[in-house]
């Protein structure tokens, strides 16, 4: 090897490693979700494009109900982890936007609404018998991930949020439209309430990451983190895929009567 | 050994793994209580009977501080695990009590105002760097022991609230009395709100506890988990009492400049 060449690949090594502009590392945050969340994902087109049977947006919203019931534990467990007061003085009012408190009901009651409206019967939704395994893992996955990464990037693992409010303006004008049989505007009223709260969680996650990751190093694992979360999200559709629309679906699963 | 003895032997081990009737398990929840909370103390008799100086109150103030910040953690931690929403729902307004939630201030903030009118450095408090190693081993088991252990007997952990009221009563008048030097309704307001806060919270957690400890092993576990957790706050006053009655302070711990 040249000395010339032997130089630029150090170069480029310590390139590598050098710790980002606060810019550059939002912007690599954002490509995530550009390359790789999933509304790029063919069932969520379907989904939204009305190209789906009542049956398999029951599927969706059944397996989806894991997802949801699960944020709420990860979120505990993020919170379970803090020593800084203020910080989980902020992150519990997740916790309430789900679960509820008091007189509001919640997101996962929301939830409910949706599959109630689709005429699924609520304990079987609630016991996730039906729900596919590869959505449990990935749904466990993700709380096992918050409990166990350092607190960055435990918190970066939230920002798909950033991408989010599209994604569900679509899914409302897409559902409403053309689905009028089984989707009116009381089922979707999950939907619109995250349109509010997801930027506002968004906003805060994204600076305490911006803020609170000191190396390159902690930098490429908050990204990763985005990438991880990513794949739990198009793993579920990847799913119901497969399992409604290849029609390959595994023992136990759900089964449309359609 | 004799037919007679042996039958007799028997006959005792089959009642020792009889499922106890309700009344028996709560009597036997409640002498763990009678037998070793730490009301029994002697550090707590001195605390309340106006037997210590400032800087031993300023020490178990700044100690005790790492118990009250830990239980938020260990109340998430539990919600971190729990599927039943209405468990959730229920539970984690103990967090809200203790971290506050808007403008409600919460609990720990109101230990704080305790060791602001002792005099102690706010931010020494909060760093927890002048504690004693031995409250936050106790106090970390704690978190562990509810992140761990099956749900209700996690649970039957937080039940030495059943005796709490007593002390904090205790506290109140014995502390107001005695110390009226450096202690006034003003510092006692963490205590004031636990006389109205512990009573409904050990209520819901004892009803639980008694209605889904299913056998013996679990009820014997129940009862256990209120052992281990007095352990847990006797072990914190006997650290204060080697440290500051007897005079053994180890390196790095608090000192008075009295």
């Amino acid at each position: 090897m040249s000395e010339a060449v032997s130089l630029e690949r150090k170069s480029i090594e310590r390139k590598a490693q050098e710790f980002m502009p606060v810019a550059e590392f939002e912007a690599a945050i954002r490509a995530v979700g550009a390359e790789r969340y999933h509304d790029k994902h063919p069932f969520h087109h379907m989904l939204h494009g009305g190209k789906l049977k009542k049956p398999q947006v029951q599927a969706w919203a059944l397996n989806r109900y894991c997802y949801q019931s699960a944020v709420p534990r990860k979120d505990a467990a993020l919170i379970s982890r803090l020593y800084d007061r203020e910080l989980r003085r902020e992150w519990v009012h997740r916790l309430l936007d789900h679960d509820g408190y008091g007189e509001e009901v919640g997101g996962i009651e929301r939830w409910l609404v949706l599959t109630d409206g689709l005429g699924l019967d609520r304990d079987y939704v609630v016991s996730m018998k039906g729900a596919l395994p590869a959505t449990k893992f990935a749904v466990e996955s993700y709380v096992t991930f918050v409990r166990e990464q350092p607190i960055t990037v435990a918190i970066a693992s939230s920002l798909t949020e950033l991408f989010a409010p599209k994604i569900h303006k679509e899914r409302i004008s897409g559902m409403l439209e053309n689905y009028p049989d089984f989707i009116d505007d009381k089922v979707m009223a999950y939907f619109k309430r995250r349109l509010t709260q997801a930027p506002r969680d968004a906003d805060f996650a994204l600076d305490y990451v911006l803020k609170n990751a000191k190396t390159r190093e902690e930098q490429e694992a908050c990204v990763d983190a985005v990438r991880f979360k990513c794949n739990v999200l198009w793993v579920q559709l990847d799913a119901l895929h497969n399992a409604y629309v290849e029609g390959h679906v595994p023992p136990g699963a759900f089964r449309a009567e359609a």
